[in-house]
């Protein structure tokens, strides 16, 4: 099968899990639960689920072994998405196009709509399988990528450097967790629920980590360059806020060879997995090759 | 060694263990951490944390081998009292006689550091036991008790029902989800931990719900007879907020009779266990007899 109807497939099978995984709309709390599926369920490229299933291939299992822990990335985005839309962080109005979820709903239901989509990522996570050594090792994985040294501290770091001036050692880290940790943490899931050897889970961390932060600079480049109908969400939101960015502190033709040079390397270390990794190069390239 | 003597052990052995577990207050971003801190080590019964510690115990098992998840458990426990505080939410000022985490730090900050401490919590349970298959079934258990079903559902409940008028249904719900599922979860935490057989961890988990709802019995009891001295925030706030509680519902002393006849049920199934039950039986009656 040609990679591009490969990737539609794994899309389609991850839209189809996130539906039945997602909590029924006419469950007790009703509410509560349609905002958890119109915060997941309203599009978005599922970028992190796709890199899970063709991590788990390229490291010579199954995609379909990955998807509950695709599932599980997906609901761990859309938590830190909604969170971040609050008026209290980023106060957002729009999200890929929609009512940002606080517009939507509410502001006390978004947050907990964000903090039970957290929790339905671990009891996904419980029930990805029925080996507990891959339970237990996509958990130390997923848990590690969204605490304090991962996307919420790059989160908060993000907040407390606004209109402080572009600094590249503070966009780099930032970027690192906000962004880094969570993809990064995707291509380990994958590597996990294939089986793999403890080398092969730390090489696709790696290469994780490096496609997270070459799709954070790109998404930086087009937040700069692009208009509201491609992203979503008003260009130059970035720049209005002071927010630290990659343009901002590197300029946008190092911050475009810097990305490119990041997916070269992680597309090197892709071509040394056991496995099949025609899909994960492709969503590799997607990360960086992109107009939205 | 006296039980008394025996859970101020327990305490200081949790105490010890959650200063460790946080990250330091002097790691970036440190204010987070400070955060974190504040809202975990500012005191409270540590009634969960004991309640898991003398589960494993009277499952058979060592106290110390449930440490870590007994601290994973107050995280969660912390995690959820900062978001309920939030201004969008409860909006209280006070907790346990100390500013609430958005009144000492800000909203922004008491958000992201209630979802880091829940991240944290299973980064906990991920590092709680070599044994994969106890931190498989530690994190089935905490997943589950607290998301849409568990801990937030009864959250959203509890929002949704103000002033709606008192309805002994609807105060049940609410109280089995937002209190006792965690409490009950806290029993079966403690029975997994010492390696029990499947209907021991089940038996557990009966008795945390059944403390759970006991518990918050009398904490609304307390709420409505209480002083602000005793229970570190004004008495009579749920009544003036039109909350759903059992006083209201049932009347005072139905409510009473209730708390002390699950105490009774808990108590004689507690006394089936295989292990000593001495601690346990101690913290079951602390759940009901007492004063704040």
């Amino acid at each position: 099968m040609l990679v591009d109807s490969r990737l539609r497939a794994y899309r389609d099978l991850v839209e189809s899990r996130l539906d039945e995984l997602l909590p029924s709309p006419t469950a007790v709390p009703a509410r509560l639960h349609e905002a958890m599926r119109y915060a997941v369920l309203g599009g978005g490229k599922r970028l992190r689920p796709l890199l899970v299933l063709a991590s788990a291939e390229a490291a010579g299992g199954a995609p379909s072994d990955a998807v509950d822990a695709a599932c599980a990335v997906e609901c761990v985005h859309a938590f830190s998405l909604v969170h971040d839309d609050l008026p209290a962080l980023d106060d957002d109005d729009l999200r890929r196009g929609r009512p940002t979820l606080h517009k939507a709903f509410d502001e006390a239901l978004a947050i907990l709509a964000g903090d039970a989509l957290f929790a339905l990522a671990f009891q996904i996570v419980a029930g990805s399988s029925p080996d507990s050594a891959k339970v237990a090792g996509s958990l130390k994985i997923l848990a590690g990528a969204v605490g304090s040294e991962g996307l919420v501290g790059g989160e908060v770091l993000d907040l407390e450097n606004e209109r402080q001036g572009p600094d590249p050692w503070v966009v780099k880290t930032i970027h690192e967790r906000k962004t880094g940790a969570l993809i990064g943490a995707c291509c380990g899931l994958g590597a996990v629920m294939a089986g793999a050897s403890r080398e092969e889970v730390d090489r696709l961390l790696r290469v994780g980590k490096m496609l997270g932060l070459a799709f954070q600079i790109v998404d930086d480049l087009l937040n700069e360059t692009s208009n509201l109908a491609d992203i979503g969400k008003p260009a130059g939101s970035d720049r209005e806020r002071g927010k630290q960015t990659y343009p901002a502190a590197f300029g946008v033709e190092a911050a475009r060879s810097e990305s490119e040079r990041l997916l070269e390397l992680a597309l090197s270390e892709i071509r040394e997995t056991l496995g099949d990794a025609t899909a994960l190069e492709e969503v590799a390239r997607s990360c960086v090759v992109r107009n939205f």
